[in-house]
């Protein structure tokens, strides 16, 4: 159901990773990270452990992954090794033997396991958090295709149930629905647990669907996307089910007229915390900025949430082929609450919606 | 669908963390950890850090979270405190300022964090590999109770399904139609990515399910399980699509006897490496040594793999009320795999299988 998706080419991102170490003064890296391996190599086993330097890459793993190993890693030029954790360390010890420095990724390596090698290994091991993270804030083309791809999915899965919003299902009966929706057309899996909060249910971000039934009147939020080929999508929309009170309509207005401000904002070379000052003033001027307690979004791709960040604290320039969300909320404890969220693509023209499913709050 | 569960009390698992806390000598101590977050306290959102000493828990985390951390903590006696990360930071350095030693779990704090935590606090800031998760080894009868819901769950969906292997579906389909029973009769998610691996995919263990068409003749390998209220379960059976090759049936017997063998090895006191051999070396005899590409078994909670671990070089000692999978298999790279596992409480009286689905191999 997907159309053919670009090939995603593992070399080019050693080959930025190579340069990325230079820069670091680092003749050597090494990840056990599964979404830094899988961006690096294709490989997607849950035990593995890449080891890179100028000359070589090698792959190392156990015997449950030798084949998949093998076929994910085809054309890469990564070596494969296969081993347990003794036969592992003996090869990366033998090969850094002669080299300088090894970097780790500080944020995504253990304590435990930095220490370990800072121990049995020659070379300094030295911290370099999010050298790979940061490599894959800028989408290539081919990983663009797979978000919006997954963005699509979740379009359609919402066109076709939103009406049975209407019908009275609980929370999680939608939810499971919009699930099964983006499974059968096309979806590896979620992007995350669906989201479905109705009523005061909505007032919690990150509420859990529950056996509360939809009915009339309420605010339903849904926080949802589909996988495809590892990247993820993510979109929210707030329905308001037959009409609402006034109090429901303040925010829902607010919050889509923020998002849309929000949006427009994302122009390559804006300061991230300037996207988030957009949606907070606009809410700031309704007095609903109190009840916007989050961020306003996030990078997307092989993790649902990643590099760059986009909250007050966020100093980062955002750049061409970034893709991120633009999600400003506001919870109203005992009422409920609106968030409206697009995935977006940083494009040089500006921004570009992947997710477009439509803003119209009735059903 | 799940009858009432017995209640888990997170206070008295909070005592157990401070009699652990006074064996290592340390008076305070620091997770971020999400499993660990939830164990102690029975909060599940993505963001929280609980922090412990000899009189006091909090419970820090955002805005986002406020309200399902109150709910959830509800009667366990933690302190809830919202903020930003500096927020949060001025209270953890408050409140150990005047302590010795601060306890990390260095498995699970990320080298980044326990440097950062290093130099800005003044306590010494110390390693304890596994504080949390050896603790979580004995499974409380509330939590054994999710455990074997979730294999009940997983059971019917089973009993259900098995004679639509007959009725040629993609290996996709049938694992989406095991998920799709499974979520519909009360499990709250997956366990894991259901894996449905057929003829020549079967020799891969983690196979991801393909749209190859499950045929006459085919060695079928079904790995899944549910989730319910955290707790995961675990089950693999392999089948025959109706008469198979005696290559095929060797594989057959050998694994599932072997597995019974390591089923009945584990007796409290028993050497889980003990537990490995059994089984490794029934396949030994039968010379399918070489083709048993990983170890016996995981413990199960929380945690899909979890601690303690059964292979050759596990040397800890298995106890009663330790819920652990024994799953030896056998994968012969071109034709297929076999591989038989159940999830197993470890009793007084010796073990009792969570996961009953019969292990007939024709369908």
């Amino acid at each position: 159901m997907i159309r053919d998706l670009p090939q995603i080419r593992h070399d080019h991102r050693l080959d930025r990773l190579r340069a990325s170490m230079q820069n670091l003064a680092v003749d050597s890296f090494l990840t056990s990270d599964h979404i830094s391996l899988r961006w690096l190599s294709g490989f997607t086993g849950s035990a593995g452990r890449l080891l890179v330097s100028d000359s070589t890459t090698y792959l190392l793993t156990d015997g449950r992954y030798a084949e998949q190993a093998e076929k994910q890693v085809q054309g890469t030029g990564i070596e494969i090794v296969i081993g347990g954790p003794s036969e592992q360390m003996a090869l990366i010890d033998r090969h850094v033997d002669g080299l300088q420095k090894l970097a780790l990724e500080a944020d995504r390596v253990s304590w435990l396991e930095a220490e370990e090698l800072r121990e049995s290994l020659r070379p300094d091991v030295v911290s370099t958090p999010g050298i790979i993270s940061d490599l894959r804030r800028i989408k290539e083309p081919a990983e663009v295709a797979r978000i919006e791809a997954a963005a699509s999915i979740a379009d359609r899965a919402l066109k076709h149930l939103q009406p049975d919003l209407a019908n009275k299902p609980t929370e999680i009966e939608f939810a499971r629905a919009l699930d099964y929706a983006m499974l059968n057309t096309g979806a590896e899996g979620l992007s995350f647990d669906t989201i479905c909060a109705s009523g005061p249910n909505g007032a919690l971000p990150h509420a859990k669907p529950s056996d509360r039934v939809i009915s009339p009147g309420d605010l339903v939020i849904l926080d949802f996307g589909a996988l495809v080929d590892g990247y993820h999508s993510d979109m929210t929309r707030t329905f308001t089910i037959g009409d609402a009170d006034e109090q429901s309509w303040v925010m829902l207005k607010g919050v889509t007229d923020a998002q849309e401000l929000g949006y427009q904002s994302l122009q390559p070379g804006v300061v991230a915390s300037e996207v988030d000052a957009v949606c907070r003033s606009h809410l700031a001027e309704l007095g609903l900025a109190e009840y916007f307690v989050h961020g306003t979004g996030h990078g997307v791709g092989l993790e649902i949430h990643e590099a760059p960040w986009i909250n007050s604290r966020s100093a980062t320039t955002l750049q061409e082929g970034q893709v991120v969300t633009v999600e400003p909320g506001v919870y109203r404890p005992g009422l409920g609450g609106v968030r409206v969220e697009d995935t977006v693509l940083i494009a040089a023209s500006g921004p570009r919606r992947l997710t477009s499913a439509p803003k119209d709050p009735i059903v």
